[in-house]
């Protein structure tokens, strides 16, 4: 197909695709879904998790863009992750890296004791531990969410993890240059304004901020 | 129009409404662009950059995808910041904080006088202060370089900064509440593995690290 200068899954996509095309789905806590309504390009993000070679995502069940989707009709997802600033020394070759991929598939209703694993995948890859730390979904709570699997049909994946390449007058000018690496994941938790008093920050929420380029 | 549950512009948008947009869009360096392209929806990201009450992105004038654009189709940007995670005692109110745009218009190319200065804008979106480090475009950039000009027909804002919103039952609990808040910006420069000596950090790359939550 032309939509994408990939390869189909999953007979011909090389496993260094399908491996960056996990770490950056692993990386990434949003991903955005596009698809026709009424001939318009009609895109919304939302909280992805990948589960496997799926891609998982809920929300409310009287969300009308997670309906439209359940319905199974083509969507395309694309992810990108900004790994940093690429500052040449000109504007022309300054750049950015990152990681980008595009995929294009169908979404499909997750029920049952499927859907219940679902958002614990969900929820875990928000905040790894998290799921164990809370009380399970009640039955009326699992009524209210829609869980949907993405299924990949295609895919490709970009990236650029470049230095600045200048030109050789450039070089020789005194202009810096070098890459600004971007900050990531959380800087620090803040206690809800009702949190009853001696309640620990729980290990999930911890090692969240201490594995980010922003805890301090 | 039933795309958005927005108001037109300018005649309707709340004032509100535009500023939010408007501190959206200054935060932000991408943007997700979507359009239709034989019947599936096609979406990219790229750097974009607010001017005045329009949007500019540039790349380079081989760009499929720019040049799809560019030639005045229906285009639906998005643009979305997420300031954190709201941590809530159960999983099912756990959610997150984010500020979310979705805007449809079309672009038109930027040329002459207006493309320098374009690229100037641009530049000092991405870095505050870099344009005036760097020696100006060379004709052969410019030539190279495809600028277009977002033009916001329509758009709608969506944002929370929730705290968590839990159940009276679980209020009573041992679970913990709050907010972890987003890692912004930039963490650290790196200089380029062919920087000569003695050059040093430039006053804008300083600036971005320095006022970044990832700086340290």
């Amino acid at each position: 197909m032309s939509r994408t200068k990939a390869t189909r899954i999953p007979e011909s996509v090389s496993d260094s695709d399908r491996v960056a095309f996990d770490a950056l789905l692993d990386d990434s806590s949003l991903g955005h879904f596009a698809f026709v309504a009424e001939g318009s390009a009609m895109l919304f993000p939302i909280a992805i998790a990948r589960d496997s070679d799926t891609v998982l995502l809920h929300g409310s069940t009287g969300s009308r863009w997670l309906r439209s989707i359940a319905t199974g009709i083509p969507v395309t997802l694309e992810v990108t992750a900004i790994d940093g600033l690429v500052v040449a020394r000109s504007a022309f070759e300054s750049s950015m890296r990152y990681r980008s991929a595009i995929a294009f598939g169908t979404c499909s209703i997750v029920s049952g004791d499927d859907k219940v694993r679902a958002l614990e995948v969900i929820t875990d890859h928000l905040i790894p531990g998290r799921a164990a730390e809370v009380r399970p979904h009640t039955t009326r709570e699992l009524a209210a969410t829609l869980v949907l699997r993405f299924t990949v049909e295609e895919f490709s994946i970009k990236h650029s993890s470049d230095w600045p390449e200048d030109q050789e007058t450039d070089l020789a000018g005194d202009a810096w240059a070098g890459v600004v690496l971007a900050a990531r994941g959380y800087s620090r938790e803040l206690p809800a304004p009702d949190l009853r008093p001696g309640i620990a920050v729980p290990a999930s929420v911890r090692a969240l901020v201490a594995e980010s380029d922003g805890g301090r």
